[in-house]
């Protein structure tokens, strides 16, 4: 039987949480691993594919024993699973959670789990599929997790939390829930956001110039468009609990688009072709390594 | 010795015009294919690639056989490629290109060479690498093609056009000028403009919030902004020829985002919840043989 310390509850089994079992079952075998879902059609998915070394009935049953509980649930969702796993917790447990933002959620584990150890963290990785079955064991390898613990928090629980998550192949980096925020709001949450306002954009402009316009798009809109199919709850919750860093981000995008639609306006070709050059040696930088690039 | 209507002369022989040769060369070998291009260590770098039956020290030695004339410059330099062609095209022989805005290329062409039969092209395909080294033969496979001929033009050199697309693996479509504008700077252009507005984004406020906002990108800000690694001085040419539908098309994405940033604003729940469903539905949608999507 393993320690506590090396008992892990997974709260919410989609995704993510399919994903953290099948990396810690691979890397990670000393640990045991249990996992429980709000929904019983989740938990019995969960079970036939025998990740988790038992799928509990019940918050409790998963809890009681573990030494880190994650709760991947979407983050409206968060402080309501906090507060289920709250009276179950172990003495010396830590509260844990893979949540896209962070002020916010810091704030719904506080409230659901009063006085408990907590370090939120977020593992920048993610696919556009969703559910249990699209997990992989793979999914952090070489990724971000950033973890934004307040200066309170006990380093024995932050070490425990950046332990897990190095052992499933990720790069831990600490920082405050508000730079967070806002890092991730301008990485990712605008990005969406403009990802899915184009999307919708074309849909409104095909009632008005005929049916065809996406029939049309190449491969470049394809890429800049993938994320317009991410989970809406996913996504609805994301946007809702960090809509003070995405409205400062979107402003400053909106102030850069218009200049960049001022020079194509008044026809300034040396700037925008010094301003685009600029943009691509930018973009160059960042090389992913499924990727094509030069 | 093919006949002249299977000879095809291509002007500038970066991506598009190389992959155009590489695709005649293996689907329609009975053709005779001529290059030039304005820079001679382009032409050089050709010659060694062996991809055209002769490269060219001028255009007219490329052009006078001709049945068919592909400019394959960027769009501002059309004009400019059109009169060098112009006084040695042969009767009959037609002028097409492969600009990805058409009404103020086809305005070009039309100054450039008035009288010759002018079949504007824009080919939906590309990549972010640039350069005769980069082309393929199949890059045009399963893409559209449409065409923007003029009503007066003849029907013979609209066929000859749409069926060299077709023996390269295009699909042919025609449309006005105005309307192809419109439906790329919807699915193209503004898609650009705000992938390269927000990488330029996050390298502003890089410089208010530390240096490390894009390192902690994850994969659907790579996805996202793959465009912005586009070449500079094609997408300046292109925004600059396609400046009034662009604006159009961004005035109505900008209220479509404004109505999304909204609904974050006021916390509306159940319509965010059902935009973000219309939108991944329409997204799912839109389907690519190297997309893994479920």
């Amino acid at each position: 039987m393993s320690s506590s310390q090396d008992t892990v509850a997974i709260i919410g089994l989609g995704l993510i949480g399919s994903s953290i079992a099948r990396a810690l079952r691979e890397r990670r075998p000393s640990s045991r691993v249990l996992g429980y879902d709000l929904d019983s059609s989740v938990r019995e998915q969960v079970s036939a594919l025998r990740l988790f070394d038992a799928v509990a009935a019940i918050p409790e049953e998963a809890v009681r024993d573990a030494g880190i509980v994650i709760l991947c649930v979407p983050v409206g969702a968060m402080e309501e699973a906090a507060r289920s796993v709250a009276p179950h917790l172990r003495r010396g447990a830590v509260l844990t959670d893979v949540g896209s933002s962070k002020s916010a959620v810091a704030s719904a584990l506080r409230r659901g789990c009063p006085g408990a150890a907590i370090v939120p963290a977020h593992p920048i990785a993610g696919s556009d599929r969703t559910g249990p079955g699209s997990g992989t064991s793979g999914l952090f390898e070489g990724r971000w997790c950033i973890l934004t613990p307040d200066p309170q928090c006990p380093a024995e629980a932050v070490e425990r939390v950046s332990s897990l998550w190095r052992s499933m192949g990720a790069k831990v980096e600490l920082m405050t829930p508000e730079r967070h925020d806002l890092v991730v709001a301008a990485t990712s949450h605008v990005p969406h956001l403009l990802a899915f306002g184009t999307v919708l954009g074309v849909t409104e402009m095909e009632t008005v110039c005929g049916a065809e316009i996406m029939t049309f798009s190449g491969g470049g809109f394809r890429d800049f468009s993938r994320i317009a199919g991410a989970d809406p709850v996913i996504w609805r919750d994301t946007f809702l609990s960090n809509r003070e860093a995405i409205r400062e981000v979107l402003a400053r995008y909106r102030e850069t688009l218009a200049r960049l639609e001022m020079m194509i306006e008044t026809g300034d070709v040396s700037a925008l072709t010094a301003t685009l050059e600029t943009i691509r040696a930018k973009r160059l930088r960042l090389h992913s390594p499924n990727e094509q690039e030069p």
